[in-house]
């Protein structure tokens, strides 16, 4: 990988600094096989992150899938065959114009180059150094593998650079398996990959990441009614995450902009320290993909309404969210420092529900260490709960503050005459003495969802 | 794809057939890119697959990890640095040894040849058409890619053929973020990958694949000990997924069968239609990899024990499961075809807390729908439910069964009146009147595991 470290570094993320160096000292994320020097553009996911990972993904399944009639799930395999990319138009369409500067061996997509520098030609020096910069070239961003025992044309094989496409190439398949009627969905979670010139800004670009995407399929007549009802769904998804209002946005694509099997396309975006970033891309795709699928598989994808005595080929409207990004989202838009009675706090201010760890529980001291123990056993079976009789009580917040666990209980001296804990919660810092054995209840509602 | 298509098939596969047929019919499994003719080796997960894998990989991740104070989840990039597979031998070691028939085209991997014939010697001849066999040559089963612009030695990097890796080249990162005291473990589910010879028996043997694996750190005195614990929790997990007992069995590796890495190694074999197989491997891998790892990266892999009083690099009890072969184990083991009243019925048996479907609701007539819709939309919230109105009962019924939904509840007539609902058993059939308000209760009590 020699050869590609030198661009891993971006000016950019200085000022994620602080998130990146928790996340590591946490078990938030780790940068992929670090001890071998790192890979430029794979992450790792610790023991915090994992779950946060989870729950993002499991309130992301609820509202899109389990809570509804019209969407079912699906998990395909990361390699398909070739064809459904050469149907898609990646085959054809999916790379990146790069160059590099010949003096300090600096990559850059011209996209961002020019977008950077405020200017619509293609700069001739390198902004870094000076240097002369190559003439521009192609980057494919498909990861090329070979399945079988021989490795040629015949048996080429890429990474899937998005889920989507195995949604639509399985269309028929699903509708047909569970008698679903337009309008329906299909959703999936699934890992994708694209060899991108430059991975940046921590986990928000890389190579390897997951999407969690749906594919609704409507009759022509109503996409644009489907459009707008997702549109506005999702932008309510990310508010239940807890994400400030003021720093997400729709931004809608203009025409020269618009990818090639798009109609018309809105993000959402969040404000990052980095800028307006894209989070998701809601898009009527129209019959663009069904058809391309029909024409090269020979397959047909139409579909017969019957409430309508029609045969078509069902438009779509795609939700395309990145879970990685959900994720950083949720920790930028949570991490904050602040100054507590002249002492420094840093906190996780991450939502009750989707939060990895969700309680702590102490022992004032270590001789109370039998009970405090027994109540985070019965919690346990309910909640993430961290048992944690080490250090002074203060101490001890500190670092449930730090990774964002919303309720800290404490069994002290006085909990074995009255029979209750302190609970303090994480943003209030308020303490309650609540009963133990209504504890349970308590925290459950304080966890759910609002 | 086509000079690996011709393995596809084997005749191992026909006693599979009805269950094969019913997953695509149902939408449990489907053939990777079917309208492209399909990928050997590759599979989908349909809308009832993909609820089926999710919640038999939720009951491992909680007995596991989440009901664990000593164990922590994991979530690495598939791919990683090239020199974790040079330090962990998969570069030098994984491979299969292969023959071509030079008639029929058929490959073979020759370890399953002598096996299948029953001889110590490769034969000459093809056992399919009599045809000559080619010399036998290695077959390297990891998949490779490049990373970055260019493609030569210093860029190629590889998919993992397992996940374990990816926790022993972080047992450092995670201690250390997490303060976790030997002994301890790390927990992960993911895609991992392997280029098969010959990939078989439907999800049994496939090219993409999931890994459930857990790395338990352990002192060496303490190897056996722990080894024997994991292998009775193993052993009880799988009877908690509702497999019959009979049909599961451990079996001890012979020392000349032992990977390069295991001091001992004990696999959970199941009985399938195809033979006894493993499911789950649990090995003494000692402290092999740590120390490969701490030769090849030059990072101290060893770890401090504060009651000990004694620096060591640990050594390492896993457990590692295979998420699609214990899918397809209990889809193997809940298939049955039985004759009631002269009438054939397709059952799938699955234990209630792993259906894919919990509840169906039906209406009697559709004059009820309107009550029988507000019924399964207030399940719904707890539980994944379908609503059907169309056909006879008996015919619903039977489309339930076949798909394993363990409980039916129909809203009749009577209904109105009693506020009662009938709930039909799928295995004994009984059926039994429940009141609409307790209805909740009586069906998370019955689908909780047992």
């Amino acid at each position: 990988m020699a050869n590609d470290q030198q661009v891993a570094d971006d000016q950019e993320l200085d000022s994620l600094d602080a998130l990146v160096s928790l996340c590591k000292r946490r078990g938030y994320i780790f940068q992929s096989s670090e001890i071998y020097g790192g890979l430029n553009g794979f992450w790792d996911y610790g023991p915090l992150g994992v779950e946060l990972k989870n729950n993002v993904f499991d309130f992301w399944w609820d509202a899109v899938v389990r809570q509804r009639e019209d969407v079912v799930g699906y998990d395909a395999s990361i390699i398909m065959h070739p064809k459904v990319w050469e149907a898609s138009g990646h085959l054809g369409n999916f790379y990146d114009m790069m160059v590099d500067c010949t003096e300090c061996k600096r990559r850059y997509r011209t996209d961002h180059l020019m977008r950077d520098l405020g200017i619509s030609e293609l700069p001739k020096e390198c902004p870094n150094c000076g240097g002369e910069l190559s003439e521009p070239r192609e980057f494919g961003l498909m990861f090329e593998t070979f399945v079988g025992a021989t490795k040629d044309s015949q048996s080429v094989a890429y990474l899937r650079p998005e889920t989507a496409q195995a949604i639509f190439v399985n269309f028929r398949n699903v509708q047909m398996s569970t008698r679903m009627k337009v309008p329906f969905g299909i959703a999936q979670r699934g890992k994708a990959f694209r060899n991108e010139v430059t991975p940046r800004n921590f986990t928000f670009r890389s190579r390897e990441f997951e999407q969690m995407e749906m594919e609704f399929f409507v009759h022509e007549s109503e996409e644009r009614q489907w459009f707008d009802y997702w549109r506005e769904a999702r932008m309510q998804w990310y508010l239940g995450l807890g994400i400030r209002e003021e720093r997400l946005r729709f931004r809608e694509h203009d025409a020269d902009e618009l990818a090639h099997y798009a109609r018309y396309t809105t993000d959402v975006e969040y404000q990052f320290p980095f800028g307006w970033q894209e989070l998701e891309g809601i898009c009527n795709r129209g019959s663009f993909d069904l058809s391309m699928h029909n024409k090269h598989s020979g397959k047909d994808q139409a579909y017969f309404d019957e409430a309508r005595q029609e045969k078509y080929v069902p438009s779509v409207v795609e939700i395309s969210a990145g879970l990685d990004r959900t994720v950083l989202t949720v920790l930028v838009d949570a991490f904050a420092v602040e100054q507590i009675n002249g002492e420094e706090r840093t906190v996780l201010r991450l939502a009750p529900h989707i939060a990895p760890r969700q309680v702590a529980v102490f022992p004032l001291s270590k001789k109370l260490g039998e009970q405090a123990r027994k109540l985070a056993d019965e919690l346990q079976r309910r909640f993430n709960v961290l048992y944690d009789e080490q250090g002074s009580i203060g101490k001890r917040y500190r670092r449930e503050d730090e990774v964002g666990t919303p309720f800290c209980v404490t069994f002290d001296f006085n909990s074995l005459d009255d029979g209750r804990a302190t609970v303090r919660d994480r943003d209030t810092m308020e303490q309650e003495r609540v009963a133990l054995d209504a504890l349970a209840e308590y925290l459950a509602d304080k966890l759910a969802p609002r």
